[in-house]
Formats: structure tokens, C-alpha cells, sequence
């Protein structure tokens, strides 16, 4: 197969980096246009990125001239690391020209006809792209990325809701710097300290769940009735967004049959044709003292969910701690593997 | 009047470091002893402690020569920073021997006639003391100090536990390395990293406040009957345990008349009389991004606690969050009032 | 006596906030003004800040309204902790309106008519004010202090010169993430991690100790003939600036000598007299792994020197490490010890 | 070619670990056997080793069963990952029973006989394996691997001393607590803060640096003739020794010429046969703020050494930064490399 051509909106930033790094080598996709600000269009790549990840700049994608954030570049998808204000005014513009727009940005996760799309968990709501297209008269489309520390808990959420029902879920995060970009959070304020407190990041955790989990019929999306609650923490620590987690069923479970529902789940078969898939997708455990964020961020190059210490909650029915990786699974890894799923349902053509 | 002479035992760890520390220049205490394990006995105190606390060892203290742990000191009161295990063969031998234990050590804090003492909390518990002193047939008696875990939340909850009654409450803490002690964590174990696991923590969170809010009556203790479910994590931070907490009231109460509660609470009167009683005991930070440890630890010289963000809870009725220097208010500067309340309360002899 | 009004210029940053803190409650100067850029003039300070210290904002400044940085404040004195661009066009105004300017900005510390001022090291240079003010015509005049990695060096050096004269100094530093201001480098630039940079830096450290150890006479100075060789590193450090120096002396002196000289110093006499002049103002630490940034940088509330580990160099003739708190004795508390002497020396008028 | 199978001696250890990832996959070594204390032995590696790297414990590994570290291994080759005091009692048994024993410790780096081996450097060195044997009798004989802050400036020494002479070096190390191994430092000594002594570490980088760049003539050693000068300090990093140094050449060289001897030097052409080799062994970064730890300590595999910074020293004659990683190339990859040195000129038979 003939490579997808793509282009990497917002491609200088902390999360447009990454896309940079991850898609520079992808067997289905091939980065042919980046796009930055005013500073940085008409430079090449290499010189103007202020590059802050490990390693070097991918030598393919140094030198790409940066363009404008307009929708004039001749590829038929976008990946979209752009700030939320700028999401707002231009991925729409991208999805009505025709491009399909596979975004990290938060603009558009909640918006009713714009799939929050996590291919392990509800790779049916792509179904909405036909709504989105009809409500908007678009050409293409957007499909979003669920917020990092959101994506950290509702795999596992997922698995509890179809094995048991969902009540409710009580959650405390404990998020790396890296979720705030570059520059960020000041060194100052997090050195041997907690922030409790991320902006916005509370209600993202008691929102969009509820959306991923929700169910799509006839185009039309129906929230999931959990009760969610969350308290977002910024804590020293590089990468890897933690979580604190009691949940309550609907059904009686003991932790027991909680962890047996982990450990026997299967992500659905779609997902075994996905180039970025992981070998193992939820990786459960048993030692007390995990997961870690240094120890179990990288786990399958960081595509997957650790899970550990789950046992009966005194308050809730069970408790357990969740991570992924907020860069790769809960960023841009996410979005790649959101757009491959689009390529295997066809909404995104293969040449 | 005249200073009552009191002992520091183990007095070179961590724990008995701090204790020296605060009660180098104490209005009613003097430090005239100080014991150690063998490695230290009959050397001066200067000469072979590790002193792990900024600034210099108190000099009237560093010429002292460490004793053996044994029940021979000339003293009426003596402070454990014991470790466990030893705290449970030595406290009772000095307890039987005459002395007043106000001790730090977990050994005895569940006992069901060992008065688990906060003075701002339960002041009333140390009528315990006499049914103590008849079930072993005791001269002395030993007086215990919650975990600083436990400290962190126990005043909030015991002030919504008056105001609106107590159902529940479901806590995620974030604890500070200082907690373990020196050693204590390899700094490869938590640097870029948190370990959710500390060994007996969740345990003691979730056994300690039944008993300081429980109720004593006729000499005999009842336990609160509180559901509690916790989850403790070690965080790079060097002091200050921060507890991420939601309650479940028995009546209805909404968030702002929740901190209201929290804001008009005052100490029992008891308590304006010690000399290290903080001018103010509850500090409630109005702040969206407060309390965080290394700007809230250090509140009233590390003695009060510091809660915020309280809100209405998704799933139980409110949330907030709360810290304690964990080496102060959560371990020796408790201890030290306690002991102050004993002498207030008559149970140690102002000369 | 009664006290002397002063103004702190740009109160509501790190080195302002430092200021605000140590002047709050000073013997001899009562801060009356506060300034600040237009985003908060005529707020209250305490409504505008961004408080990043530990406690409150003192309640006496939180209550003062924000003046713009114009020399129309009522005051004799105004400590100025302006950036450097503001502080090359605002700092000769108040000078020439007749302010005493007291900085801790680096535009005119190369002048060389404006002192560059430590009590200990030369107060004599003062003399270089005269000069100043017939140079300008100016009735007030302008005091600097020195950067605040200079400021960790230069006593021993000092020392050195004046015992053995001081031929070359190589240094090596290691600076706190505060030396930067707030909100200064961005944590993920720095946890895990050392940046071997800091803009203007290695050249300050050059150049300064060239001046403060230089010679005035007649109103004219002549820098010191000093080789010097620096290369400074951001570390992952709160407060305290490090430096690892090796030197070369002009005359033969052993290691023990050298020793000798740093314990045997007195500060000069016109010192004793100032407020903030702490009891010990070089701390030798005998210990072979002291100086630590966190056990040492609050040695005399932050106001010491503390020096250790002098040893015979390999290739210079010894090394030593040598430590001072910068934002304390490298910044504001540099910067009040330069106007009491000022005061102490009849620059500044007792009233 | 048939796989050598090779023991490693202390294979539970931080540098074990390192040498059990490394060699889990070797294409020229096969590991059939692990050594460890009696805690250890008999019992499955998988089962016994606290892991502290990120990933799992390679699995053919962990299926081995532990054996004491005594000289009946049916391997011809051991790497040696023993702490010292063990190392100076074993390695020679296992040198005497004939084994090539390739070792990390310290133990007998400074023996006039045993290659303290880098083969990038001095590759020749290792002609004193005869005269090793012939001293003391042996069939096997030892390599060892120079201390990790060594590793980081004795690349670059060797090149400038190849191309202008080398008279003396002034050190000043930054290193990672990796490099003290597990548990090692404790994070109340090192978190928000800076440790300036490493037990005997200046002395090795005053030391060892003669040797390596010394010569051997008709199997004898003779020293470089350098004055070398260091200081260690312990810094909250992770992985990777920065140093700062400043050397004096024997010939005029300017900064310029410098870092060309610097980028056009190639490895000894022995190196182009070695599996680990990395593709480029010294990279030479312009930028003025690199290196740093976290962006180039994994610079090709851990494997490259990183300078930059290079200019004019205003005491000698320039300066630059180094780093490599202190657990791959500073230890378990070197002496892997060397191994393989150790393979291709013959002392160890290919089967």
C-alpha cells in the first residue's frame, strides 16, 4: 500500500513533536506538510522547532518547510495538535474543506456528533461521522482524542461497565508535567510541592467518560449515567498520569471477579489490524507497589493501561490505580491509532 | 515554674531528632536524657548523632551523653520516637515503672485503653489513662499519637462529624518522603516517580480515626462507625502529607455550609492554655490551586492543618483536601502537645 | 530613631516579593510605596501580587496601593528590583531626582562610577558616589549589588586576596531554579536533569569579582588583575547558589593555611553596627561532604557564607566549594545590608 | 558463529541488572549463568531480583537458577558486576581457574597488569593480559572497566592529548545517583539539593585518567604525566555524569581547533568490528546549553559520549562539558564493548 500523505497541524508545540517523532516512520501514514505560527512558516522544520523531546529531529521531517494553518495542503488528513482557541476557529474550517481532522485538541470532544474516539473502547462511534457531516454539510470531518488524565481511567471503566454496570466513580489524579506543554508548569511551582489543581481538568474527567462510554444508535449519542467525581493533582513527576480510582456496580462483584474482568478482556478485533496496536493493550499488575509512572509509563511503548492494586474499597465497591502514558497513549499515540482505525472502517481512504 | 525534666528515647533517628529540635528551648520541658541503641550509648549526643535537620544540633542537647533504653532515668515523662517493634516491649516497661510515655511508635495506638490523642480532637480520651493504669496494674501510663497519615485528615472529619454527622470517607493521600524516615525511600525509587503502596498506611487510615472520633465513656472507648476507604502514595515531596478527600454526611449539608463548618470551628478551651498550641488551628485556604505542601506544610510553625478546595463530590456529598507537616503536627509536635495537655489535664505533675 | 520611608521598585516579582518580605518588619526602614507595572497600579498589593513565598503577604504592604515606577514617591531611599531593561532607563532618573537607588539589578553594575557593594568585602567603595553624583549631576546616586553567583564567591576570594594575594579563581556553579525568577525555567527543562547555560552568567562571574575586589582611591576604581574562568550550570535546586572554585595564589600557602584564613576572618568593623548583619558571616564546615545547598543556604537566616571541603588542587593550588542563598544574601538581603550600611556611612540621611 | 555463553557474577544487583538487559540479546554472548549471595542462590533470577529497571526481566534470563559466585561455571567468560571488597577475593580465583574475567568493580583497576580497558582509547592496552598471567600464573586473566565519572572526560582527554598534548585537567562532576547504585542515596539527602562528595571518587578521576591514557611498552604500563584535579558532586538526576573541565594543552591550540580534533576524530579501526559499537562515538552538540542528562545521556544507546560548550578558559587553556550515561557506557555497555575488544583481538576464543 501507497503511504497516506498527512500533515501535522501545530507541528512545533510539546504534542505536535510528538506526532513528528511518532509519525516520522509509520508504514501507513507519510508526513508531507507541517504547519506552525506566523514565527515559524517559511522556515524549515529543523531550524525553527525548539526540538524537546529525546534524540534528534526525524531528518525526513526537518526539512519540511513550515506552512501556514490554512486548508490548502494537499493531503486528505490532518493531525491536529492545535490550542484550544485556534481548534476552535480552524478544524472546522479543515473538516468543511474536506480534510479529515483527527484531533488532540479539546474544542470539539463534546460536541454530540464529533466522536470522542478511543479505538479499544468505542471504535462504533465513528458511526457519527455521517451526523457530523450531514449536521454541518462537511466534506470531511473531525474525530477527537479524549483528554490524557481522561484516558488514564476509562479503559478500565469500559471493562467494569459491560462486566458488571457502572454506578459510579470516585477519581484522584496524579498527572505529570509534561500534560501542561512546554513551557509549562514553572519548576518553581511543582519542585518538592503538589499543585492540586489543573485547570479545567476536574470537569474533563467528570465529562468526558460519560461520552466515550456512552452509547451511539441511529447517529445519535446517549451519554452514560455514572456518577463521576474528580480531583485532578500536578505532581513532580515527568510523564505518566496516575489515578486513584473506587468505583461502584451495578452488580455484586468481588475484587476478585473485578480483577479476573481486567485480566481476561479483549480489545475488539478491529484493533488487531491497527499498525500501532499493542501486543497486550491492558497490562494488570499484582504487585502491591504498582503501577508506577517511571516504571510502567513505557509499558508497550507506552500504548498501553497498567492497572494494579485492586482490592474491595471501604466506602465504594472496589478501588484501583490506572496509568497511561499522557503523551503517547493519552496524546498522540491516541490520535494515530484513532486515525488507522479510520483507515480500517474506510472513513479515511487508502489511496 | 520550674521545667519538668523529661528523656527523648531513641532519640538520633528521625523522629527523636525532631523531638530534640522542638524541645531544646520548651517553656515547661528540659531535655536532661536521651537514649540510643548500643552504637551510640555512652557518647556523647553531638558527637554520634547523623543529623538530618537544617541548622546545628542543639548545644545544651549535644552534650549529652545517650543511656541505654532502659527504665532507670531519672525523669517522670519520656518521649518514644521508638520504632515499632521495640516501642512494644519498652513502653510498657517504662509505663509499668512509673513514667509517663507520650510516644510516637504505632505499637499501642489501637489498644483499647491507650488514649489515641489529638488534644484539638479528643482531649476528653485521657480518662482512659486510669482504666490503663488498673488493667496492667501501672504507675505510668502510655499516651499514643496518631499516624501522620491519619493526622492529616482526622480534624476535618471530626468537625464535619459534629456538624452534619459522618457516613463516610474516601481519601488518596500524597505523602512526603520525611514519612519514612533516614534512609527511607532510595531516591531511584521516587524521583519521576510516586510508589502507591506504603506498608500498613492504608491499614492505619482506615483504623486510627474510628478510634480518635470515637467516644469515651466510663473509662471505655467506641469506636466511630465510619466507613473509611484510603490509598496512600509517596510522592517527591520532601515534607507534608496531602490527603485528596470526599465524606458522606448523615445529614444534609451543602458545600458552603461545609466550609462554614470548617471556618467557625475553634479548639476546645483546653487547648488556649498550651504553650504550643497554634494561634490558629484551621487554616481554610480560599484558593482553587491550595493547599499545596511546600507553601501550606510550614502553616503556624507546621502545627496546623491547612484544607481547601472544598466542593460539592460527584458521588459522595463533598470533597476537599487537607495537609499536615508530617514530621511536626503528624509526628513530634503532636506528641509535644500532648504532653502539654497532660500536664494541663493533671496526668503529669508540674513538679 | 525613626524609621526611614522607602519604596520597593517592581514589588510584585520573585526579587520584589523578597523585599516586601525582609523589609516588613525592619529596624530602620518602613516601606511606605510599593510599584508595579501598569497591569497592577492602583490595585492593593496584596490583591496583585502573586505571592510565591512561603506564609502571607505581610498584612502592613498587602494594604498598600501600587504606584507606577515614577520618581514621584516620597521617599529618600527605594530599593529597586526591576528588570534590567526598566532599570537602565528608570534606575538614573530617581538617581538624578535625588533617590538613593538601592539595586539588585545588573544594569549599572559595571559602571564605574556605581559601587558594586558588599558590607564585608567593600564598603569602601562607596567613596565611588561623589564621583557618581558630580559625573551626572545628580543628587541622588545609584548602589548595586552583585549577581547573585558572584555574590557566593566572592568572600573567600577576598579573603584570599587580602592572605595571599590571588592570582586565578576557576569556577564551577551550581544554581537554584529561584535564580531565575519566576516563572523562570519551566520544569520540564530542568527535573531529571542540568542545564549547562545560563544567559550572561559564566561572563558575570568574569567580570564582577574584578570590580568588588578591585582598589578605589581618589574616586576612581581600578579592577582587581584576577584571571577568572566560570562556566555556570541550572540544577535542580530550589534556593542556593553552589560553586566548586579552584585558585591560584600569588604567594605559597598550604591548604591548612588557607583554612585558616577563611576561619580566622572578621568582617570589618563598620559591619557590627548594621541590623541585618548576621553573628557568623562565613560558616567553615569542617565535614568533608558540606556545603549542601538545603542544610546550608539558611545559615544565619540566609545571610552566611558557608564554605567547605578546601583541599590541595592537582593543577591550581586549592579547591573549595562555597555557598550563599540568592535570593537572600545574592539578592534582597544583599540589597538591605548595602542601604544600612549607606545609612550607617551618612549616604543615607537617619532623618 | 556459535553464541560464547558467558556467567555474570552478581547478576541482582543495579550494575547486574544493566548487564543481564544488555546481554539478554547479544549477538556474540548467550548467558547461561547468574551468580548471586546466599539470599539468592538456588532460587529462579526472575523470582529473587528486586528489578528496578523500566520493562520486564528478559525472560530466558529470568529462568535461570542462581548460583553461588564460585569459579565452576561452564563458561570461559564472567562479567563481573561484584562490589569491591568481593571482587578482590574472587576475581582472582576465577582469573586463576582460567576464566576471562571482565569486571566493573574497582578492585583491581590500578593494577599495573590488568587493562583498564576502553577500546575506543587504548585498545592496545590489553597486550598486558600476558604479562598478567605470566605474574601470577594464571590461564584466565581480568579486564577491568574504568570507574563511570572517568568515562564521562577521558574520550575527549585522549583526543586532546593526541592532538596538542595534555598537561592538566580541572574537573568538576555532576553525577546521577544511578551511579551509587540501589537502594544508594537516600531522597531526603539528595531531593532539592546537591551532595558535594562522592566517597573516593575524586580520588579515581585524579587517577585513573593517567592510566587510561598512559602506554605499554613491551607489557609494561607508564602513566601519563597529567595534573589532574576533580570534584564529585551527587546531583537530583537520574541517569548521566555531566562534568565541567578545563585543560591545558602542551602545544597552542585555539578553541576553534579544539572542536575539530574533537568532530574529525574516529575510533581506532578495531572498534568498526565490535556488535555494540555505536554508530557515532563522540557527538559534538553546538548548541550553548547542551549537553544535558536527560537529552543526550541516551545518546546512540547510552553507548556515545556527548561534549559541548568548548571555548577559551580564562585560566587555562579551554573548557567543555562531557557526559555519558554512568550505567551503559560508563559500566555495563562498556564493559560489554570490551568483551567484545576482547573477542575480535583474540583473548577470548570464539569457540
Amino acid at each position: 500500500m501507497k503511504k497516506i500523505p498527512v500533515a501535522i497541524l501545530a507541528a512545533t508545540g510539546a504534542v505536535g513533536q510528538r506526532f513528528v517523532q511518532l509519525l516520522a516512520d509509520h508504514p501507513w501514514f507519510e508526513v508531507v506538510a507541517v504547519t506552525g505560527s506566523e514565527r515559524t512558516t517559511g522556515r524549515l522544520y529543523g531550524d525553527c522547532v525548539r526540538w524537546i523531546l529525546p534524540g534528534e529531529v526525524p531528518p525526513a521531517i526537518a526539512g519540511l518547510t513550515v506552512s501556514p494553518t490554512e486548508p490548502d495542503l494537499d493531503v486528505p488528513v490532518v493531525f491536529s495538535a492545535l490550542p484550544t482557541q485556534e481548534a476552535r476557529d480552524l478544524e472546522p474550517r479543515f473538516a468543511a474543506a474536506g480534510y479529515a481532522v483527527v484531533t488532540n485538541a479539546s474544542a470539539f470532544r463534546m460536541a454530540a456528533d464529533v466522536p470522542l474516539l478511543v479505538p479499544e473502547i468505542n471504535p462504533d462511534h465513528t458511526t457519527l461521522i455521517r451526523a457530523q457531516q450531514q449536521n454541518h454539510d462537511w466534506s470531511g470531518f473531525i474525530v477527537a482524542s479524549p483528554n490524557c488524565s481522561t484516558t488514564s481511567i476509562v479503559l478500565p471503566l469500559k471493562i467494569f461497565q459491560d462486566a458488571f454496570g457502572l454506578e459510579a466513580a470516585l477519581i484522584t489524579t496524579m498527572q505529570a508535567i509534561s500534560g501542561a506543554g512546554y513551557p509549562g508548569v514553572p519548576s518553581l511551582s511543582i519542585m518538592d510541592n503538589i499543585i492540586p489543581h489543573i485547570g479545567g481538568e476536574d470537569e474533563k474527567l467528570e465529562l468526558e467518560p460519560k461520552k466515550i462510554l456512552g452509547t451511539v444508535a441511529e447517529q445519535a449519542l446517549t451519554l452514560a449515567e455514572i456518577r463521576l467525581s474528580a480531583q485532578a493533582n500536578r505532581v513532580p513527576v515527568i510523564d505518566g498520569h496516575l489515578a486513584s480510582v473506587s468505583v461502584q456496580f451495578s452488580d455484586l462483584a468481588t475484587a476478585e471477579e473485578a480483577v479476573e474482568a481486567l485480566t481476561s478482556w479483549q480489545p475488539p478485533v478491529v484493533c488487531a489490524g491497527l499498525p500501532s496496536s499493542p501486543a497486550q493493550t491492558l497490562v494488570y499488575r499484582p504487585e502491591d507497589d504498582r503501577p508506577q509512572p517511571r516504571l510502567d509509563r513505557n509499558a508497550q511503548d507506552g500504548l498501553a493501561w497498567t492497572v494494579g492494586k485492586l482490592r474491595p474499597c471501604g466506602v465504594l465497591d472496589v478501588r484501583f490505580l490506572a496509568i497511561t502514558h499522557n503523551t503517547l497513549r493519552g496524546a498522540a499515540s491516541g490520535s494515530i491509532l484513532n486515525a488507522e482505525l479510520l483507515v480500517e472502517q474506510g472513513y479515511i481512504d487508502r489511496d
